[in-house]
């Protein structure tokens, strides 16, 4: 076993921090207070490759491991959660059709998604179905050469803002196995927005809901055969908890960096704040529980990147985990900063509530603990080989 | 011992819901969306007294017990948290003038702030003394028949928007026993205010620091003698505990309704989430903890009525625990919601931001370690006495 | 609502401390560190009233309410948890007997019960119906002026060394409205008893199974129709979850009154522990969750005594919060005596060890959330009610 | 980053694992029951290397890594962690004589501790220096070519059992720095054994107080030169808290083993347990934490194989995370069993009871918290260097 960043790696997590250092950091209360979705930096963060960071090279992204794209995305949500967070998303969306698409489809799309220039949203999740993804309304009716979309889609992130959809629509029975994949342009006929839902954070993303009414796409933007839409789903979800809990540890790392920072300056009582055993004890299972999650989470990505068995299960875990955790560490830092912490001034607050969704998207946390049994109690002998 | 709410109790729990129901709940999203501090709609609920509710019949007050007070709180507070909570700080400021000025200046005040027709604030915190008020730094220089105030205050509520400033500054020497207390007209010369602070939550609510710059008050002003102002302010503070805390049950009261609504309602994998096992039991421990939450702050309020020697460990002690549990289902409740726990269109992300500040304001939770640690420690055999 | 105890409540506390310290504290340790079932100094307790607290005057008993009974448990406990339990259990089969049994019945049995020259166990649990008592395969069959029983019953405290065995068995239908409840002499022929049980704990009472086989007992001594078994036995529960909530809560009496001891006495790092802020703040809430779980029990209490339409819940609801938390305190208060903790020599480990079936027996903790969720659940606006 | 066990780990484990299953797990509740130290096992076990996995080859030991020791001790914590827990001990004491004691001492007694012919215990707590070792007041005073030592050290695992003492006393200043390190041996003139202390659990090994009057060792049984005792014997413990964490990960294994039958096997209610969600979750979050704690272990442990300069910090972080993870695993799995939980039949509360101690010894999880703050608290942007 080997628990050490590669040099390739340090220099990464260097880049990505100075990246959002410079990019992302300055403006996110900005954009958080002004709900606005910073487009042009994510084109600017494209440049870097951050929008195709486990896309293939021969697909023109960086190719590398999730692990590596974990590390990154966590260095750039300690300067925006919700920019970043975003971007996983997009590169969630991407990665399905630079895995599964044809190469026609791949060439007319993947080119722009890659660069930045144009940004995709991932539309699973409908109005009756929130974790019971395989109980999806939306319909694709084929006719001739083409695909009419019916139905609507919820919580989708970006939406309004992007310019590609990957749609999971029902093309044939009930269940899982009736659902197949589309690409659908995100300004065809018949596409309607919703408004821009105000939420507790995530602020810098617009969520929208979307309805198709009578949404005509060719037959060619099917990605993959029919009935294996949810299959793509899910495991471009895999991948998704593991960026999404790469989020959460930026995070919580900007919210120990910051509480150690405020630790020191800050003086109650004639004496700073770092002297009072009460919060070292906390600052210490802080750092306890980040590197834990932090563990997790490469873990995760490490079964992934190897194609283990059971990586479902341990991005289900990794999720749960570090997503928890760190909610719950943001929310200690904010009580630590007292009275600042609940001020908009310091990032604290917004961190919490950026955070918090975590918890919730990607299946709940409740449907990860679904996830982790299902898969502990359908075989004897399992824990052997979790070892 | 008798744990049953009384008659009259009972009919004032049934008023003040009713006009929570009427008067708060269906404004509430809005004026946390708009940032606006609702004042005709406090000063409607002066008429009901709700501004007045433990101060003295004879000063125009209702005469109700603290205990009868948090009840009616927690019903408004059900209503609207950030409203409902200026307003216990309000009535904390109300009753301190009550309770230790003299006769010439509680007829120049009360009664316009018994009936709503002026706003109070409670200026205490100071941006270098957080939780630490011994420490305070604002200065009241007697100069002939005047005072002279200058120093700062920060995370003063209603701040800008109210009439009556409660402050507390120092008269003498350092520590708790030279401070003392003054009534500051709002718009005394040399007052000034910063901006309306952004916050997390109890937006509906302006908090604002107060800067003092050579303001002149006729000595008159100050309420009791010299040196008795922390006093004041902690006795104040208190029933303010209390107050805050059952804002706290309030929310917390309304996630838990919101929540049984809810999971009737909303059906996943072909069954209402009522009968999800694993919901069921967050369902029964979020009763629990608000029942167990509910009898802490009636516990502490009766000691307040009775005047018990321990009554301030017994209010440290509530609050502790109110806002922490209260919290922490006010979150769960949103978690239970998936996806529209997070949107403003449902109230549970509000009373997670709302219920939040209550763990830090009116000392911090951590503060209340400090204060019941220090009782329990300081003498022997106490515990015989809490029973 | 009134919160403090009345004088007549201060003396039996104080008498029941008395006895406590005097009979039962002293000797705790080596009973369960020789498995000895003190039946001597539980008949001396009896001659108290101890064993028929709220058994009403004219069966013998002190008549005291539930609430009384749970002070005097209390403190008993905070002597000798495992026997204080035992003597709970006592009176619970006691007061089925006088409350449900005929004149004739009671005339035989009952005063030797209340004198305590008789010992009762309660005989419900079975192997294959540990928390599902509806389920239970004891069969008591009509013969004639005889009921014949066959069937075991597991987990039966006080079992081989007790007089008289009220028992739950089947007369009729399955499920709950099939059970009848009987009082067995404890030395009928073929009632068989299994070795005494190794436990973690409460080794100050023994644990048998119990073998019924063609035990046939006069028809009379039935207790209350037939069909009414369940009935009974639930009703009985509602107090003994109260009970041996009470016996949590003087284990965590006991725990921190010893922690406040040992943090004054003991030193490190040049200071005493009681300077330490980590340990202090971990007192506060110590006696803060006390203090709530107090809360917990009584209200319950007050709630059965009062036959409140939901006291059943409350009984569970206490009995869930005080048990976990009190457990959860011990643990805690043996973690702060260090290595001294977890050695027989300080009673820390004996609490941790007895509080811990708390969380099992007389229901589950899980089958309290079970209780609770299913009240909260079935009926609409019920929450109003629960203020 | 590799996160799979090589090939050869695997062997280690599965030997481990066949060791544990033959050779304790069907002894471990007789040893613990009984109080039996099963030296004879232990032998067997130093057989396999067990005694000496990562002592060097040339020193006769197995030159394993710390993280493939981890791997061996979980596994064999799995049959008895008691047992298990005193060869940690052991190895521990032989590693610091092994790496450095001088040459003649190393001749004259590593052999014998290598195989298992002489089992060592390890002297650093007193009875006034629980968590604070550099207070210590063992003395030993240089008189000629000899030391005499005076003084007491208690919680010492093995103690009158053993045959060597690895004792740290004082030779010079007041602090860490005048302390050195000796080899006593066990039946040297002047040591004398207390009682076999009861306590909660560890049953199957012996802890003693040892009493040194006057006791005369040769010169050269000194461990390095003098004033190096302290350093010496916190390198021990570093090794140690991964060890003792192991410890715990191998009960916690074992208890979530035992709880997947469990949950297949037992019926409630007209069902297996393993179908009701609760349980499900409450599995998914034990497999979680499993996992997260073992990460944290195979971090550290591979962290002080690579000498990371901060080792120290992340051993600290794993002994609390792991220890207090599992202890509550356990004791989880064990109220999963309800009643059959409670008994000694079963082995989850030995596992309870066992893996208590974890959370004291070896530092406790406190100190832990004292290490991590102090290291995080020391120095500017050490965050980074913890990625």
């Amino acid at each position: 076993m080997e628990f050490e960043l590669s040099d390739e790696q340090r220099l990464l997590v260097d880049s990505a921090r100075a990246f959002a250092t410079r990019e992302l950091a300055p403006h996110a209360a900005d954009w958080d207070r002004e709900h606005h979705f910073p487009t042009e930096v994510i084109r600017r963060a494209a440049e870097q490759g951050y929008l195709a960071l486990y896309i293939g090279e021969d697909d023109g992204g960086l190719g590398l491991s999730r692990l590596s794209a974990s590390l990154i995305f966590e260095q750039l949500a300690a300067g925006c959660v919700a920019t970043t967070a975003y971007m996983t998303i997009h590169t969630m969306a991407t990665w399905m059709l630079a895995s599964f698409a044809d190469q026609a489809l791949k060439d007319a799309w993947l080119p722009g998604l890659v660069s930045g220039e144009l940004l995709a949203s991932y539309c699973l999740t409908e109005p009756d179905a929130g974790s019971d993804a395989a109980h999806l309304r939306t319909r694709a009716r084929r006719d001739g050469e083409h695909y009419v979309l019916d139905g609507s889609k919820c919580f989708i992130s970006g939406a309004g803002a992007t310019d590609v959809l990957i749609v999971m629509a029902r093309t044939g029975e009930d269940g899982a196995k009736g659902i197949s994949c589309f690409l659908v342009p995100a300004d065809a006929e018949g596409v309607r927005y919703g408004r821009n839902e105000l939420k507790m954070g995530w602020c810098a993303q617009p969520t929208r809901t979307i309805t198709f009414e009578n949404v005509r796409i060719p037959a060619g933007n099917r990605i993959g055969p029919e009935g294996q839409g949810f299959v793509y789903a899910m495991k471009g979800l895999d991948g998704g908890r593991i960026n999404i809990a790469s989020c959460s540890l930026g995070a919580a790392q900007g919210a120990l960096e910051q509480s150690l920072r405020y630790v020191e300056e800050r003086r109650q009582f004639g004496k700073p704040l770092a002297e009072f055993q009460s919060l070292q004890f906390k600052l210490a299972d802080m750092l306890t529980d980040l590197t834990a999650s932090r563990q997790m989470v490469r873990l995760a990505a490490h079964k992934l990147d190897n194609r283990h068995p059971e990586a479902s299960l341990y991005c289900a875990m990794a999720k749960r985990f570090a997503t928890d955790h760190c909610f719950e560490l943001c929310n200690q830092a904010l009580q630590l900063h007292g009275g600042y912490g609940y001020l908009n001034d310091y990032p604290l607050e917004r961190w919490v509530r950026d955070a918090r969704v975590h918890q919730i998207l990607e299946g709940t946390n409740e449907i990860m603990r679904v996830i982790v049994a299902r898969r502990l109690l359908d075989q004897g002998g399992m824990l052997d080989r979790l070892l």
